[in-house]
């Protein structure tokens, strides 16, 4: 539990810290020494009585009371070790950078299950062990480098990998990327990803505090928790970017065998950022592009004008925000005639607005005062603007750096010449910015930041259903799959509407039952999960005598326990359906039915609970919505009732958690109504 | 058309070189000087007698005979001058760096063709004009920075964008990607990118020509000439990468005003590229990926085996190449715990290969020979390693360097650690090497390189279909559609199966002729383009009353001139088509019909003349393939069939090229005959 010895620590012991600054004890100490840590600092080496011109002690008994104590010692030691510290020094947080524990074998999960009970008894707080450390603004407790200047602007980076949280900051620091406070968890024995998060958001002031958070997961351990303070914090002004490494089924195994990650599906993992407003990376390189973004003015509008002396790299970027969903919108009329005055002959104004590989200064001025000021069809502005080697473009940066500062739409500037304006870019850098080498990474990314939404509201008002129905029936069914009645049951307190059908197990009853039936009906086995495969779905059964013919073949097939008769609907084939990860909260499914999941997986998928809006959006999200809203000469389904469905179910699992398994499928929709046609609940009596 | 005199001229003269090298003819003058330029060079400047230490001539009728003129002067007086050098100098090639011409007005147009023709009347060689110039191994022909120096192993650029050329060199030397010829094409009012090509196809020496060519293009002006040439050249042992900026409409509008580029479908360059072997690129950091890629041995299957100290860089890598196609396959058995044995305690080999923060150059060398040697399920590796800034990384990066060399897989080296390392990555560099600073856009340009299929084979074995049948049809056809008899005689002649059709525009008479039919029927218009749209196909029809009704309706639609009536197939629709883009060999399409290309736009696209093998991955790489195979249930289409009709269309379209516009939509697919159903053909008597 993150507390304030851990992050502004009075007093610092340093256990196993060396003069050899090649170790990690060694360097650990030779970073909180060079970082400038004004509180109390003692070293613990029983061969030195000055460390780094640190005083040394022997063993860890004889040290004062200390507030946050680094280990860099072998994980057998540790244990003793943190006893010590924890109940004879008054010690409340530690971060064990040594590996050998719950990472290795059997004796090290021993070790750290045991560490964890003593911090945890002192109310204590515990990093890694397994880690890289620890910065903030008081003292940089890390044996890495490089160990950047603490940014107040800068972003927080909680990395559940430590080499990879090394990496983020070097790759970020090259574009322009400052940094605040940076976690590595390790083995997070005790302190997760998430309890860093429930502390910054329960500490969190919007004026002082960094706003940027960056993540790097290779599991998540509370998606609850995730989903609550990463929500809460994007909602008082933080805006968050993550990775969550191990989404396919490789990507997985690798993080297993890394830090014993426990995989979730890429798709849940998608619906909790979604649902918390977090931006899904999947690369160091685009995590810091989103955080670079991230360090603009905020995107408030998909239109954006490309500015530039170098049409192809407009060109490219045009196609990518294209792509992305963004628009480069034309700009003509009057003052784009007027604008065009202030150029060079031959430049174009019509977005992109391309000055010439002779544009000055201050006709980017110029460009960028028209953008801000007289364009009203522009959000956002994209500067491309290198130099061919002929002349300094230092005044140009100059105006940019400026134009940053005081525009309100975000301008984000792309300088290609790495070679070419290295020193002018630098010295870009120097007064605070972040660039874009890529045009094309920066529109990827900009794409990403806009399709993400606004963190859902708290208060989602879901339709009203039976609940006391809902519980009578979960409450006395058995676990596992519910029965045809259960299911109905459940349908019907939930509101969904559903075809009325015949289950018999005997043919003679089945004939008697249909006599007042309109033909034609469908025919399906009861038993067999997956009806269609087993050919046990037979359709247009046109009268009486085909019924009884159907039924001998139906009841013939393996686990056939009876067969079921429905009237025969037309319409669009639809599907909902409900996943439950350990962990997360229910997920919610919806597509069209039949070829569009089996085939072609197109699926949308959100976590309950749902808004009217959010159902909405998955909805118009699959790639076969156009069906919906009807295509070539079809009718399609109606979209109100389809969204309403999704919200029924999303209101029955917060009813009954129990259900970690539901498919409707398919609901066949017409214009006028959706009707559930087949329904599978499957239960589980666990308390999450 | 390229000749010796610009690739290798004897003298050159700079036309408005001057002494201030911020000026373009300045800089271009001292680019060829301190490029060491080993012929005669002179100048033409009326205010000096020598300029940057080189001889000057007042007017450019007092120079001697030169075989290369580039000219730095006014657009204006850039005719009268080529003309003198062409007629008087015996000067072959011209490289007019100034703007002013056809991308400015009319006057300037007027001047680019003057020049054009003079140029061509002396067979000489225009490169430009409002370009950077041409760098060769004798000259370096440009004002721009950086001038890369000339390595014969380095890649061969041609661009059709100065600036972007520049851009694309100074991101690729920072990753140590090494560049030997460059061309801008500028206008390209005679030189285009094709000719270029062509005469390196022409004259290619597979020992010492540079293997790796990069193109940046707006336009691709000659599409069977880059087919030609670029297959060519990659069988020869070639490898290309191109970037067709403007592949969305935004792009394009981007492209047309900065270039004036014609505008192809992103879906026929991306065909026009897949037959030639080109890896499609779509951002400069994505083309010098996979430049990077060609600089090492090549990829030669699928597995990959990752190797680092780094966890979470190898769980991104793992979920990019799972992503893209790739596979990292799991290492086991004998030989995997005997490499285990040489890592210290808690390493991984399973694949991703772990061998720790604390591994060690030595071990980088035995885990590379195991993969090169024992491992037989891995084709090449990766090495993801950085520092986390404790220890120098020299050692590593030399074992890596060796084994770079002599490992028959190919290795790419993954170095993040841009700060930690930078001095040790500059030294790797220095040795000739290329680094990736990111493990994802490393496995995204892995996959794309390894997607790309080799050139299509120049011969490709097309069905044998009635040629002349087919050339009567078309030479006695009216242009526009064809009428439904000359649509039936095509496919009857092609061998392409169809349903046999009764068309009536009388009731009476199709009721006379529809008598023996077996019904159910299908019914549709005969007139409007979009049939379904029009609720034009009516299915199901039981019996002669029904016809007759439905005749009554469909007469009555907008533009109906008749009825036609089709036995009521059932099966899998499916889709085969037609489109010609100017220049462009035929594009052929298939899909599955209905939805897959209505809202899912599941299309495969590829150029005729389609081989066997590349029909079949056409009808492979279809989202909707499972369906052919046979899926839910349901038996699917005849797949060989399907294929032999694509290679049918394609032979189709090479006997008759008058074809622009086919569609065959749908054909009724089963496991046994796939028949069309119905077909619309446009023509146009036009020679491409």
């Amino acid at each position: 539990m993150v507390n304030t010895q851990l992050l502004q620590p009075q007093s610092i012991v340093v256990i196993g810290g060396s003069n050899d600054t090649k170790k990690p004890g060694g360097n650990m100490l030779k970073n909180i020494i060079a970082g400038g840590f004004k509180g109390e600092l003692c070293v613990v080496n029983p061969k030195e009585e000055k460390v780094q011109g640190i005083k040394s002690f022997a063993t860890v008994e004889e040290i004062p009371d200390t507030d946050l104590a680094i280990l860099a010692i072998a994980a057998k030691y540790c244990p003793a070790t943190i006893k010590t510290l924890a109940t004879g020094k008054n010690t409340k947080a530690f971060i064990i950078i040594s590996a050998g524990f719950g990472e290795g074998d059997e004796q090290g999960k021993l070790w750290e299950e045991e560490i964890t009970k003593i911090v945890n008894s002192v109310n204590g707080c515990l990093i890694g062990p397994n880690c890289i450390g620890v910065i903030t603004e008081y003292y940089k407790g890390v044996f890495t480098a490089p160990v950047p200047p603490f940014s107040p602007k800068g972003c927080d980076l909680i990395s559940g990998s430590g080499a990879t949280a090394v990496f983020i900051m070097e790759a970020g620091m090259a574009l322009g990327v400052s940094f605040a406070n940076v976690f590595s968890t390790g083995n997070a024995a005790q302190t997760t990803v998430e309890d860093i998060l429930e502390y910054m958001d329960n500490h969190f002031n919007p004026e002082t505090d960094p706003l940027v958070k960056l993540l790097y997961l290779e599991t998540v351990s509370n998606p609850k928790k995730l989903l609550k303070h990463a929500a809460s914090l994007i909602k008082k002004g933080a805006k968050f970017a993550a990775i969550k490494a191990g989404s396919t089924a490789e990507g997985s195994r690798a993080a297993t065998s890394h830090t014993g990650a426990i995989a979730s599906s890429d798709m849940t993992v998608r619906a909790l950022f979604h649902k918390a407003g977090i931006v899904y990376c999947s690369s160091r390189e685009q995590l810091l592009s989103v955080a670079a973004i991230f360090n603009y003015k905020k995107l408030k509008g998909k239109n954006i004008a490309i500015i530039t002396h170098a049409g192809g790299s407009a060109v490219m970027l045009a196609d990518q925000l294209s792509k992305g969903g963004l628009k480069v919108p034309e700009i003509s009329g009057a003052d784009a005639e007027k604008l065009k005055s202030f150029l060079y002959p031959g430049s174009s104004v019509a977005n992109p607005i391309d000055f010439l590989a002779t544009g000055t200064a201050e006709q980017l001025g110029i460009i960028i005062d028209y953008c801000e000021h007289k364009f009203n069809n522009i959000d956002a502005m994209v500067v491309v603007f290198g130099s061919a080697g002929l002349f300094d473009v230092e005044n140009v940066y100059n105006v940019l750096s400026v134009k940053l500062e005081i525009c309100d739409k975000p301008i984000f500037p792309v300088l290609p010449s790495v070679i070419n304006a290295q020193r002018e870019i630098q010295s870009f850098l120097k007064k605070g910015h972040i660039h874009f080498p890529d045009e094309v990474v920066l529109g990827k990314a900009l794409a990403q930041v806009y399709n993400t939404p606004e963190p859902q509201s708290h208060k989602i008002a879901l339709p009203e259903i039976d609940v006391e129905k809902i519980r009578n029936i979960i409450d006395s069914a058995s676990e596992g799959y519910l029965t045809t009645s259960e299911t109905v049951g459940i349908m019907d307190a939930a509101g969904i509407p559903r075809v009325h059908e015949i289950v018999e197990n005997s043919k003679e009853k089945l004939l008697d039952t249909i006599e007042t039936t309109d033909f034609p009906v469908v025919m399906k086995v009861v038993g067999p999960l997956h009806k269609s495969d087993a050919q046990g779905v037979i359709l247009n059964i046109a009268n009486k005598d085909e019924a009884a013919e159907t039924f001998d073949t139906l009841i013939k097939i393996d686990s056939a326990t009876a067969v079921m008769v429905q009237p025969q609907l037309a319409g669009l084939e639809l599907f909902v359906g409900v996943m439950k990860e350990p962990g997360f909260n229910h997920t919610i499914l919806c597509g069209l039915g039949g070829i569009f999941i089996e085939v072609l997986n197109d699926v949308a998928a959100r976590l309950s609970p749902i808004s009217k809006n959010e159902a909405t959006k998955m909805v118009q999200s699959l790639r076969g919505y156009k069906l919906i809203q009807g295509a070539r000469g079809q009718k399609g389904a109606n979209e109100a009732i389809f969204v309403e469905i999704i919200q029924r179910l999303s209101a029955l699992v917060e009813a009954a958690p129990e259900i970690i398994e539901m498919d409707i499928n398919p609901l066949i929709g017409t214009q006028y109504a959706i009707t559930a046609v087949d329904a599978r609940i499957r239960i589980e009596k666990y308390k999450d």
